[in-house]
């Protein structure tokens, strides 16, 4: 069976107008490495209702999975639940069981819910609630879209409790070598290994430290003999490079 | 005038598996936002040919900038040129003007130029070289598609090449104040402000550091008049925050 493959799809200004760096493309690009889903592309949007409803509407008729970041804190430019319901043609509201855990958290805290703190309780009709304890508000899933929040901590929170209960894959297994040989002078040799193992991908990136223009190499896929395989042929070539 | 819009796609195995951080998307989005273009949307693709064909083509119709990062290097998995040439239906090959760029390179430099280096001087037909003193091996323009390396030194030196030679628009104001209520508190405030100013945008951005939960807010727009004015607001509804 193939690896269920996915998108993640950034939700604000602030990345666009690069206030702010993205942390959660990053690092979720790697938990899905490690769970064995394959990410196939991301996309950035503006927090603008039309834009978020297209990209969702196109990402999650194409990927297994579309995971969102951004846009279901309190706040007017919050506006990702709505236009999640929007791209579903469903309702929504405020929900008893997220109303629910935001009544706790704040009790806790001794404080009071307001009506706008409330907006985060607005949960599409027919969404399952993705829990977290670092702010309380939940994030949520529904068909094959995995709405989370934008703040890092958050964020990673949500991953951690929602990558668990998704099919995972084979996971692609990785191996790397620093060869201390410019690009161009090593390509013919890592075209002819891509060649002879094809289900392997073979990437180079060059890298100049110190005076030394190298090229760090990785070997990928998720036959790991193939790929061990692959980077033996690799070690021949460049003996210098084992490591 | 309105001000242009830009879109930017990453080409990179390297940024979806997670083994890299983009750090390009973050350079770019800062410089425009400088320069008064308008990043409308971001796009992250592997390194295949039909996704970055099929990118490529939806962003150029929708945006009057598209800026590309990655894959114009001499080695196999290096397709972007290509796909370009294929996104714009025309002919490629190594042309004269960019040979000429690797050949001075390289005599300088005291090393032969091999034919697999020449793989960076495969131009598509029409296009104008976006030069660079880095790595020598030029990018290019070709209609509205800048097409530039991945390598992040020399991704910003040809940004640094060619952003002056496009039109910018009215650069975007950005404001920004520090104040320590959570976000949910606040909200109400913020919404009356960005109503009463249409044309200011009003972000806010939680944080939650040695235990105060604040928020950032983000006040931007062209007119800097109107930022100003909002600003004053903001400082009125929350004076201990003005800095």
């Amino acid at each position: 069976m193939p690896n269920p493959t996915a998108a993640i799809l950034i939700i604000g200004d602030e990345i666009l107008s690069g206030r702010t760096r993205d942390a959660n493309m990053y690092h979720l690009a790697g938990e899905l490495t490690r769970v064995g889903i394959d990410l196939r592309e991301v996309r950035v949007v503006p927090d603008d209702h039309d834009a978020i409803v297209a990209a969702l509407n196109a990402l999650r008729a194409t990927h297994d999975h579309v995971f969102t970041s951004g846009g279901i804190g309190p706040t007017h430019d919050d506006i990702t639940a709505d236009a999640v319901a929007a791209a579903f043609g469903v309702g929504i509201d405020v929900r008893g069981d997220a109303r629910g855990i935001l009544e706790a958290l704040f009790a806790r805290k001794g404080i009071e819910l307001t009506e706008t703190q409330l907006r985060m309780a607005r949960i599409p009709d027919g969404a399952t609630l993705i829990v977290n304890d670092v702010s309380g508000a939940p994030g949520f899933s529904i068909g094959n879209v995995h709405v989370m929040a934008g703040v890092p901590g958050i964020f990673r929170a949500m991953v951690a409790v929602l990558l668990p209960t998704l099919r995972g894959g084979t996971p692609r297994v990785s191996r790397e070598r620093r060869i201390e040989i410019g690009e161009g002078r090593i390509a013919p040799q890592l075209a002819a290994i891509a060649a002879e193992f094809p289900g392997v991908s073979v990437g180079s990136y060059p890298f100049s430290e110190n005076g030394v223009h190298g090229t760090n190499v990785v070997v990928r896929g998720t036959d790991s003999l193939a790929v061990e395989a692959a980077l033996s042929r690799l070690d021949e070539q460049f003996p210098l490079s084992a490591s």
